[in-house]
C-alpha cells in the first residue's frame, strides 16, 4: 500500500479539464428559441448544453457510441457477501458473448456497441470473439476481509487497460461510453469503496445486492464492519482513493475508473450506470473532478446505496426504474434519453424558422 | 345536453373487455427464469407481464407502432386562458407537417408513425399530405365560459372520427399507440374535465400551462372558476362524462377519447401522455373502465394537475423528466422502454438455456 501523495498509480492519469463553458450563452439560446415553451423539454434541455459544452458545438452529434461492460471475480465473494455462487460471474460472461443478457437486448436496441473486458474472471475462456482478455489476474481479487484485494501494482494495471480500451473507442471516432459490470460480490466491494470515499455510514451503502433475504444482508454488512476493521491503514487512508481501490476494489472497479478517466479526457458523454459504476466513478472523480462535467447518470437503482451515491454527487439520475440488474441495463436504457436531447437540439425548428408566434406578454 | 343515462354518445362505444388475466402465471415464470436476480428489470417486468396479457401471450411483439396527436382550438383560448396567442395551433400544425416540432423528432426516433388529425383548428389547410381533415368544426369549439363548448353531436362526432382513425391502425397491424395534442388552451380545457370527473378541487388542477407566470395563472383560476359557475348542471353533472365532455371539452380531446376506447378494444397498447391526454382518459375510463388495463402512463409532466391525475388514477409514470410540451412528446420518449420490455421477454436467456447458476438458497 502507498500513502505518501502523489500516489504512483495516478500520476499517470493525466487532467481532464474542465468545461469550457463559454458557449453557454448561444446554446442556451439555440434551446430558447425551440419550438416549445421555454423550458418544456424539462431534462432533457441541460442535457442538450452539456452535450453541446462538452463537443464545443451548437449541433452535437453522437457518434459510434460504445458500453464497455468490466468483470471482475472477487476473492470475498467465498466468505457469503452474495446470494449467488462465484460461478455466475463467468457463466454471465458466457451469456455476454452468446448474445443472450440484458445488456445484449438493451445495448442493441440502444444502437450502442457491447464490449465486453474480462478485467480478471476467475475462469479461463480461452479466446474469444467478443470477448476482450484484459485480466489483471487468472484468479480474481483476493478477499479483502483477510487483506488487501489487489496490489498497487495490479490496481494501476487495472486503471491502464481501462484507458486502453477507451484509447481505441476514441481511435474509432466514439463520443459517448457506457458503463457496465459484472462480478459476483461487487456490489460489496462498492459498498466499501462508497463508505470509504463519502465518509456516508457503512451499513447505509450496504444493500441486498442480487438478492439477499434479511439474513443475508446482516452478514453481509457484518462481513462487511469485519472488512473494514482489518484495515490498519483506515484511518489515514480514507481519503486516498489508490489505497481504497486496492483494499477493496475489484478488478472491473478499477477498470472502469480508469477508463472514466481516459473517456472524460478524450471528451466523450460518459453514461454512468448503477451503484458499482458509480462507486468507480467516486474513485475516477477523486483523480480528477472534471470528469463529473462529462457524466449522464443514466437511472437510480434499486440497490439501497446508489442513491446515496447520487446525492452525495449532488446527480439527478435520467431514470428511475426500480432496476438493480447491473450489467450497464441502466445505462443503455437511458441511451434514446440522450440521442432525443441531441436530436431536438439539431432537428427542431426555430420560432423563426416555422413561423410560430412566441409568447405573448 | 342531454342528463338521462343512457348518454347517446356512449352508447355507440362497445364495451371494453378487461384483460384475461389467466397467463400471469405463465408470463410471470418466463419473467422470473430469464437470465437475471428476480424483479431485477424493475417496471420492465409488470410493463411486459402487461403486454403478454394484453397479447394474450407470451412472446409479445410491437407492431406498427403509431402516434397519434389531434389538434382542435378552444373558444376560451380568447379569453386569456394561454400565454400563446390562439394561431400557434395552426401555426404548429403547419410545424408538425414541414416536420420541425419536437414530437416529429422523437416520433421518428421512436420508430412511431406520426399522424396528425385536425379536430377541429380554425384554420383552413387545405388538402395536405401528412393531415388527416377530421375537423368536427371549422372554428373550434365555442367559449365555454359562456356556454357549452360543443353540442352532443359535435362531441359524439369527434369521438367517433377518433376510433374511425384507430380502426384504420388497426386494420394495418398497429397494436401500440401513442396519443398526443395541440391545442392552445386545452391545458384549461383538461383542468375543467379533471376536476369534474376525479372531485379534485379546481385551483389545484389549474396550471401554467405552456407558461403563464403568476398573473396569469390567477386569471386563469378565475376564469375557470366563472366557467364552471355559468354551468347550470354543475351540480347534477359532475359524474356525466359525455356532459362534461361537451360542456368544457376540446375536440381534439373528445377525439382522443374515442381513439382510446377504440385501441382498447383493438386490444392495442396505449401510451398515454400527459395532462391533456390524461384528461381525455378520464373521460374515456369513465365510459369503459377496463380502457385502463390497457394504458402505460408514459411520464409524468411538469404541469401540476398530471401528477394529481396519476395519483388518482394510482398510476405509476415511466418517466419523471419535467416535460410540459404536450404533442404526445412524452410518449415518444417512452417508447423505447416498452420496446425493451418486449425485446428482454423474447430475446433473453433463461438460467437453464444459458448454463447460469439460480441463486443458493
Amino acid at each position: 500500500m502507498h500513502s505518501s501523495p502523489p500516489p504512483p498509480l495516478f500520476a499517470a492519469f493525466p487532467a481532464v479539464a474542465p468545461l469550457d463553458r463559454e458557449m453557454t450563452a448561444d446554446l442556451q439560446h439555440k434551446i430558447d428559441h425551440k419550438t416549445k415553451p421555454l423550458g418544456a423539454l424539462g431534462r432533457l434541455e441541460p442535457l442538450a448544453l452539456q452535450l453541446g459544452l462538452i463537443q464545443q458545438t451548437l449541433a452535437p452529434q453522437l457518434q459510434q457510441p460504445h458500453l464497455l461492460v468490466c468483470a471482475g471475480d472477487h476473492g470475498a465473494a467465498k466468505a457469503g457477501v452474495s446470494a449467488y455462487p462465484q460461478d455466475v460471474t463467468w457463466q454471465m460472461v458466457e451469456n455476454f458473448l452468446a448474445g443472450g443478457a440484458a445488456i445484449n437486448v438493451f445495448s442493441r436496441l440502444a444502437g450502442m456497441r457491447l464490449v465486453v473486458a474480462d478485467a480478471g474472471v476467475a475462469h479461463d475462456f480461452g479466446p474469444r470473439p467478443g470477448l476482450v482478455n484484459v485480466k489483471v489476474s487468472a484468479t480474481g481479487t483476493q478477499n479483502y476481509i483477510e487483506g488487501a484485494a489487489m496490489t498497487a501494482a495490479e490496481c494501476a494495471d487495472a486503471m491502464n487497460k481501462g484507458a486502453t480500451l477507451v484509447h481505441e473507442f476514441a481511435a474509432i471516432g466514439c463520443n459517448v461510453l457506457g458503463f457496465g459490470e459484472m462480478g459476483i460480490g461487487n456490489t460489496a466491494s462498492a459498498s466499501l469503496i462508497t463508505h470509504c470515499l463519502t465518509g456516508l455510514p457503512l451499513s447505509d451503502c450496504v444493500g441486498r445486492g442480487t438478492g439477499l433475504d434479511d439474513a443475508g444482508l446482516e452478514r453481509k454488512r457484518t462481513l462487511l464492519a469485519q472488512a473494514l476493521a482489518a484495515w490498519p491503514e483506515r484511518g489515514e487512508m480514507n481519503q486516498n482513493a489508490e489505497a481504497v481501490l486496492a483494499r477493496f476494489g475489484g478488478f472491473e472497479i478499477a477498470m472502469l475508473a480508469g477508463a472514466m478517466l481516459a473517456a472524460a479526457e478524450a471528451r466523450m458523454l460518459l453514461l454512468i450506470d448503477g451503484f458499482i459504476v458509480t462507486s468507480a466513478l467516486l474513485v475516477a472523480a477523486r483523480v480528477a473532478p472534471a470528469v463529473l462535467d462529462y457524466c449522464v447518470y443514466a437511472h437510480c437503482s434499486n440497490e439501497t446505496g446508489h442513491r446515496l451515491q447520487l446525492d452525495w454527487l449532488k446527480a439527478t439520475p435520467l431514470l428511475d426504474l426500480g432496476l438493480r440488474l447491473g450489467e450497464g441495463t441502466g445505462a443503455a436504457l437511458a441511451m434514446p434519453l440522450v440521442r432525443a436531447a441531441c436530436a431536438f437540439m439539431n432537428d427542431m425548428a426555430s420560432f423563426e424558422s416555422a413561423g410560430v408566434s412566441e409568447k405573448s406578454e
